[in-house]
C-alpha cells in the first residue's frame, strides 16, 4: 500500500494545512482506533475529548477545532473530506483481466476496453458493455443489456433482457433489475398475466443495493435517474420514476408508477402506495406510509404520513389512549351529575 | 415482429369489432405513446381526453366509449383484453435450446421434451423438468426437485432439495424456493436447530417475486397453490398455506404455519403472525399486521388490522391526539371548577 | 435410511422410557401425520386428544402426561428432545467431494480436509475453508475470505472480500455477506461514496437467512456474535454489532453502527434507527420500530416502541379515537352550556 503526503492530501479537499505537511499517511481510521501513519476525522464535537488520546498522525477538523500535538487538516466539511481521503488511499481500482476462463460472452456481444469479466458470467447477445466495467462472478446479463463505462456489479447480479444502464452504476451483490412487473387482469377470480415488455433504465452515478430488485415496466420505463442510491432489499415497482440524487435505506418498497422526486429521502421500511407522486425534497421517515400524492419540501412520518413533527407528538400521546378514554368516560358521568344537580335545583 | 389483423384480436377477446378489421397491429403501446400500427386501450375513463391526440389504429375500449377515426375493440373488460392482445404480440417463446454448453445436469435427471437448460445452470440427482421448461443462466436445482410443464425460472433462481413445482409456474430471479425454516428449540440460553425435513409444493400457474423466499416445512409441505401470485421480497415462512388465486405485493411477511385463504390481497409490507388462519376473500392494507385469525370476506387495516373504514377514520384523527388531550385536561379543570362553584352555592 | 433403537434415543434425549426400548424409529413426524415406525411429540396440550387415534410407534411427552398403548420418552423439553431426534435421524451427512469439476478455486486458497465445492462455484485468493465445510452450487467467496470448519454454504451466496466466517455457520440461499455498507457524504446536492474497507465478522454457530444481507463496516467491523439466527430477508447494516443468541424474524433492518444485545428477540418487520443501544434480554414485537436506546430485560411494541402491554392497550383504543374526539367536542359543549347556566343564575 503507498502512502500519500499530507500536503498533497489536504489540498485534494481544498483544506488548510495546520502542522507538517511532510507525514506520509497509509490509511484512515476512526478515532479511537487510529495510529502512527493514520489520519482520523472529528465530524461529532461529542468525540473530542478522544482526541487526547488518539495515536493518529493527522486529524480533519472543522475551522475552529484546535488539537495540540497533532497535524491538521481544516476544512467546512470534514466528513466530505474524510470520503474523499479514504477514496485517494484506497487500493487502486485493480487491473482489468478481460474475459476470464469460464466465462461465457455471446459472441454478439460488444465490450469495451479493459473490462473484466470473471467467472461464471454468463453474457447474452447483443449485449454492450463500456470500457472499464467490471462484472464479478456468476453475473447474468440477459440479451440486449446496455452497460456504461466504469460500472462495478457484483457476484450473482441479474439483469434482464433490455434494460440499460449508465456509467459508473454499482450494483452490489444478488441485485435485479429488470424483472417482470406485478401486472394481472383479474379474469373472474383468476389471474391473467400482463406481459411486461417495458425496460428498466438505471442513469450515471446510481448505487443499487444488495438483492435490491427493480422491475422492468409493463410498456415503456421504470426509470432511476442519475446520482439515486438505493440501500439493501428494497423494491421498485413497475413504471416508477425515481428522481435524481434520492436516497433510499434498506427495505423500502415504491409501488407501481409512482413518481418520486429528486433529492428525497426514505427512512427505512417507508413505502408508498402506486400511481401518487412525491414532490422535490420530501423526507419519509422510517417505517412511513404515503398513500397520497405529497408536495415538496416537507418532512414526513406515519401511516399514512403527517407532517414529522405533529407525527411525533401525536406518537408520544399514543400509550395515553387508554387513559385519556377513561378521563372522557369519567368526565360524561361528571357532567351528567352536574347536569341533574343543575335541574334539582 | 409479425402484424395481427385487428379483427382477429377482435375474435381472440370475445369483444365487438368496430372499423377496419384488415388493420395489421404490430404491438400495444401506453396512449400517450401509440404510434400507427399500434393499438392502445382506454380503461380509466380521465384519460379519455388524450385519444384525441393519439397516433394509434386502434383502442380497446368499455362499450358506449365513442372514438372519431380511430378502429375499436369494444368489449366489457378492456383490461383484460388488453393483457390478452399484449400476450398475442409478444414475441413467440423462443425456441428450445436443449441443455446448453456450461450447464451440469446429474445423469439421473429426467428432462422433458424441449426444455431449456442455460449455462451456469446445476441440475441435482434424480431431477425431473417437465417439457417446455426453460432454466435460465445460473439456476441451481437440488436433488430430487420435481418441476413442472412449460415453466419459466429465471437467473439465479435456486430450488432446494426435495421440492415440486407444478406447471407454468414462473420464478423471477434469484428468488429462493425451499430453504430452511427458522425453527430452533431453546436449549437454555442457547438455540438448537430443528432440522427442516419437509418441502415445499408450488402449484400450478403461480408467480414468485424476485429475491423471494419459501421456506420449507419442518415436517409436511409448505403450500402455495393454484394462480398464486408473489410478488418481489416476500416471505413465506414454513407450513404456511396460501389459498388459491391470493396475491401478495412485496416485502408481505407470512410467518409459520399460517393458513391463507383463497382469492386474498395483501398489501406491500404487510404482515401476519403465525399459527393463525385467514378467511377467504379477505384483503389487508398495505403495511397491515394480522395478529389473530380473521374470518372471510373483509377489507382489514393498521396494526393490529380492524375494519379499514373503522382505521381510516381512527387514523384521521391520530394527529388530532395531542389537541384531544389538552381538551380533556382542560375540561376536567373545568368540571371541577364548576363542582367547586355548585359546592359553594 | 437406517433405524435407532427407542431406548437409545431416549438416552439421547435424557429422557425416561417408558414402554418397549427394542422399538425400531425410522422418522419423525407430526402428531396427526405418524404412522407406524415412526416418533411424535406432544408439546401443545390442545392436541392431546390426537394421541388417542395416531398410528405412532411412539411419542415424547412431558412428565405427568400418560398415554396408553404408545411407547413414551418421557422429558422435561420435548420440543428440544424432538429436535435432538429429529437431527439424529436425519440423513448423515453426506460423504464429502472434495473440489467438484466446474468450480473455480484459486490457487492461493486453503481448503481443509473433507471440504466439498459443488460445481459452480468460485473462490478467490488467499480463501481459507475449514474441514468438512460445504459450498452448494454456485456460491461466489471473494479474496482473502476466511470460513470456519462445517459451515454450510448454500446455492448462490455471495461472501465479499476479507470477511469471516466461524465454525458451523449456515448460511441459506442467496445469502449476501460482506456488500458494501450504505455511507454517502453530501456534496452538495449529490452524494459522495465513502468507500466501505472494513469487514463482517461472523462468529461460531450463526444461521443466516436466504436472501438476508449483511453489509461490510465502513471502517472496522460488522460482527454477528455466536449463536445469532437471523431469518430471511434480514438487512444487517455496516458497524452494526449483534449480541450472542439473538434471533430475528423475517424482514426486521437494523440501521447502521446500532450495538443489539444478547438473546433478544425481534419479530419479523421489525427495525431499529442507527446509532443507539439495545439492552440484553429486549424483545421487539412485529413492526416494532426502535427509535432510542433501550434498555435490558423487556418487551416492547410499537413506532415508537413502548411496554408491549402500554402498547397492546393502547393498540384496543385506537379504533376509538374518533368516538372519543366526537365525545370530548360533546363535553366541551354541554361544559359550555353549564357555565352559562351558572351564570345566569
Amino acid at each position: 500500500m503507498a502512502s500519500v503526503r499530507l500536503s498533497e492530501l489536504a489540498e485534494l479537499v481544498g483544506g488548510e494545512l495546520v502542522g507538517d505537511g511532510d507525514l506520509e499517511i497509509l490509511r484512515v481510521a476512526a478515532i479511537d482506533e487510529a495510529r502512527q501513519g493514520e489520519i482520523t476525522f472529528l465530524v461529532n464535537p461529542k468525540y473530542a475529548a478522544l482526541l487526547d488520546q488518539t495515536d493518529a498522525s493527522a486529524v480533519i477538523v472543522f475551522p475552529g477545532v484546535e488539537v495540540e500535538g497533532l497535524s491538521l487538516i481544516v476544512c467546512q466539511n470534514p466528513y466530505l473530506a474524510f470520503a474523499k481521503i479514504l477514496t485517494r488511499l484506497q487500493a487502486e481500482r485493480p487491473a482489468p483481466q478481460g474475459v476470464m476462463e469460464g466465462a461465457r460472452v455471446a459472441p454478439s456481444a460488444t465490450l469495451g476496453k479493459d473490462v473484466t469479466i470473471y467467472p461464471g458470467c454468463v453474457v447474452g447477445e447483443n449485449v454492450t458493455i463500456g470500457a472499464g466495467t467490471i462484472l464479478y462472478p456468476n453475473v447474468v446479463l440477459y440479451d440486449d443489456v446496455v452497460m456504461g463505462a466504469d460500472c462495478i456489479v457484483h457476484a450473482g447480479c441479474v439483469v434482464r433482457e433490455g434494460c440499460r444502464l449508465g456509467d459508473r452504476v454499482i450494483l452490489q451483490p444478488s441485485a435485479v433489475i429488470g424483472s417482470d412487473g406485478f401486472g394481472f387482469a383479474p379474469d373472474g377470480a383468476k389471474y391473467f398475466k400482463i406481459p411486461q415488455v417495458g425496460i428498466v433504465e438505471i442513469e450515471d452515478d446510481v448505487e443499487v443495493g444488495a438483492s435490491t430488485c427493480i422491475d422492468r415496466a409493463a410498456l415503456g420505463v421504470t426509470r432511476v435517474k442519475r446520482g439515486v442510491k438505493l440501500d439493501n432489499l428494497v423494491q421498485i415497482a413497475h413504471n416508477v420514476s425515481v428522481g435524481e440524487d434520492t436516497v433510499m435505506a434498506a427495505l423500502v418498497g415504491i409501488a407501481g408508477s409512482t413518481e418520486v422526486g429528486t433529492h428525497c429521502t426514505f427512512g427505512g421500511q417507508a413505502g408508498t402506495a402506486g400511481h401518487i407522486k412525491i414532490g422535490d425534497n420530501v423526507t419519509i421517515g422510517g417505517k412511513g406510509g404515503v398513500s397520497n400524492s405529497v408536495g415538496p419540501n416537507q418532512v414526513l412520518s406515519g401511516l399514512p404520513v403527517m407532517p414529522h413533527k405533529e407525527w411525533l407528538k401525536a406518537s408520544m400521546s399514543f400509550s395515553k389512549l387508554p387513559e385519556i378514554r377513561k378521563d372522557v368516560n369519567r368526565l360524561k358521568r361528571q357532567i351528567d351529575e352536574l347536569e341533574m344537580k343543575l335541574k334539582e335545583r
